[in-house]
């Protein structure tokens, strides 16, 4: 052996199907252009950080070493009992419902690291090689590569204003039965509120519809529906909805999963599932193998915000400060996209996104004209082809998303401003 | 459809594959028999969790806007920059080094949730079902269960007081390398200091002979070592130990792992890897997938404690109050097990456990009568056939893993004064 040469490392095969997150680029070409205004990040904006609350929650916890003893030591795999009531609790609030009425108790609360966990875990748990997911066109990026670290096969789901069509997804779903693959469907995956990235929310007829198709489906195998509600109580205006999992009255067709990284903070990273009684076993067992549970100490923190009702107050000024950054971004839209023809984009009533096609001739990905057109503007956003799943061949190529999280409403102006002019310089 | 009948579903073979945590079993049995003392339980001290350490590391980092927003922001996957930073120095400091003299840089070191995730994380990496894992026997049950998960073969190197037998691993490389088998050895994991179950603490000469054997069958492909150090602060007494990582000149044939779950607090939950330059980017890409990092806010904090000194004070008290205990659990052994023949303890210089052998004709396990009596009598253990990789009906199961990490010194002389009890009524 020649020992100046590196021997390879043999990766595991679901290694390579990792796909490589197209944030480390983003973020890359954030740094190598420092007055790039980012359009694209998904972080939360910095300044409704609850710095203040934090501490209090924290100074709360740790008052007494008793309480704070709890905080500091192992907790469950499943996650702080305090903590899956308050959240049990909270969640019947959000369905316009009281804990008794809701049909399910803590025991199918799981709590993990953000809700991306949750995602990562379900399909851990579900997938094989080959086995089929129906999702939105477009849907989560993110969760794209997770069902393809899995090898999943996507079928997508056609989408419009009012989200996912349910016509669409039963059609699909005939079509599967009738090529004998019906026992490889595993999973419907809807993005229920302000979608990321279409900024759609789910209509309520249709999410009593998607879980109806799901049931009728649902023949030998139950056909699970993954509700992901990250963005639910970023609501600014717009009809209030209840959930996907409200509409299933047997409580073991749907998964439903939230985060407090984006209402509160992303660096105390705590996200929960409700999950059908049967999924709780094997997700506990998942999880105990990656992690054995989320850190115990950030989920006595959000328990402690949850029960003093510092949250609460805290998700009023999140949400004003939102409001006002996504009238900008929809006010800038009007005033510097308007006049392009083609050009068309979605009002979310919530979230932190506005989707935007182009005329379809125009390419959007990073190795596009306009793109590159944009950050030599000093502009950047997410290419739209990035948030479809399946491959990179079929999907659209000619739309945006655009983010108003990070900049200021001053800052999400001028870089409307920049993109609208990149757009027409390559429209022109 | 009868809707009476809840459907099955189904889960990923995977799935199938994840170990039931025999912590569940433990804990069962542990709230069912509330006066039962637990020398089973890998729990750390509540004793020793630093309440008032934690709050000051709070608020030093909630201190000001500016740095409370970093902290509750996304992190990276990889983790917080100024945490890697004050890994090296402490990691170098762990290795009588300076930073200048390690050979590595912070882009070669990773946040985890807990030392537990990158063993998770590890598998996931490299292992497709098939592949070769050599283990210690005994070794830590629960990074048994990961490579259970991923479906790896486990091949058990025998060990003694001096840990892992060189001879023997080579001997079994060359088997394999008989069978034309080499090519899935992936990786040789030890867990190096104090080991969990065993308590022994691999010697120096042969820290440098497994490093060589790696290298030596590495022919085509690296087989790496995985060196778990989740006991390396938590020394006692014996000899100072340099890391297997340190006697790997390339820097690329080891992965080293620890955590300040057992020195600092299990509920916040911080880990780190030192990885070869060229695993680090498939490690952050399957964790990207899995949660985008760990929680940030919890890197702040340890990384507070560590530039702050309060880590290495705290750590002082830590190893005073376990090196009682551990003193304790050795009284009680000769004074209550010294007359039983045939019963044999080590002595451990560090960690959390005493490894006690009974004859082999006496079982240990769960459906032991000898459990079932000490259950009874009021005491619990880790039998020993648990901590072993590999088909069950192959594994040694005349042994207990004895913890004196959450008992006091009293319970500890009690708990040991019962289990003698038990075992003398099985052994008669």
């Amino acid at each position: 052996m020649n020992s100046k040469m590196k021997l390879p490392i043999l990766y595991s095969q679901r290694s390579h199907q990792t796909r490589d997150l197209a944030i480390s680029f983003l973020m890359q070409q954030g740094v190598e252009n420092p007055n790039c205004i980012s359009l694209a990040a998904g972080l939360v904006d910095p300044m409704t950080l609850p710095v203040g609350d934090a501490l209090q929650a924290a100074s709360r916890v740790l008052e007494t070493e008793e309480s704070g003893r709890l905080a500091l030591q192992y907790g469950t795999t499943q996650g702080s009992a305090e903590l899956r009531e308050e959240l049990l609790k909270h969640f019947a609030s959000l369905e316009g419902s009281d804990v008794a009425s809701l049909g399910i108790d803590e025991t199918q609360l799981i709590a993990t690291t953000g809700s991306q966990q949750l995602l990562s875990l379900v399909c851990e748990t579900l997938f094989d090689p080959g086995d089929i997911c129906l999702v939105a066109g477009p849907t989560y990026f993110v969760f794209a590569g997770n069902l393809a670290g899995v090898d999943a096969r996507t079928v997508t789901i056609a989408a419009d204003d009012d989200g996912m069509q349910p016509a669409a997804l039963d059609h699909a779903l005939e079509q599967i039965a009738a090529m004998q693959e019906l026992h490889r469907v595993k999973l419907i995956y809807v993005v229920s509120y302000y979608d990321n990235p279409s900024g759609v929310c789910v209509s309520t007829e249709r999410r009593k519809e998607i879980v109806d198709i799901a049931k009728k489906w649902s023949r030998d195998h139950r056909i699970l529906v993954l509700e992901d509600a990250a963005y639910r109580e970023l609501q600014y205006d717009g009809p209030v909805h209840s959930s996907l999992w409200s509409f299933d009255d047997s409580r073991d067709q749907v998964i439903y999963t939230q985060t407090f990284s984006k209402t509160f903070s992303p660096g105390i990273r705590v996200g929960f599932g409700v999950l059908p009684s049967d999924l709780v076993g094997p997700i506990c067992d998942r999880k105990g193998n990656e992690d054995f549970g989320s850190a115990n100490f950030n989920q006595h923190l959000i328990a402690e915000t949850l029960r003093s009702g510092v949250y609460k107050t805290h998700l009023q000024k999140v949400r004003a400060g939102y409001q006002e950054k996504r009238d900008a971004m929809l006010a800038a839209a009007d005033r510097y996209f308007s006049d392009i023809d083609g050009v068309t984009w979605v009002t979310p009533h919530g979230g932190l996104y506005v989707w935007m096609s182009l005329p379809e001739s125009i390419a959007t990905g990073f190795e596009s004209p306009l793109f590159k057109q944009a950050v030599k503007n000093g502009v950047m956003y997410v290419p739209g082809e990035l948030c479809y799943a399946g491959p990179a061949e079929d999907r659209p190529s000619h739309q945006m998303r655009l983010s108003y999280g990070v900049q200021t409403p001053d800052g999400i102006n001028k870089g409307m401003e920049r993109l609208a002019e990149a757009v027409k310089s390559v429209v022109r």
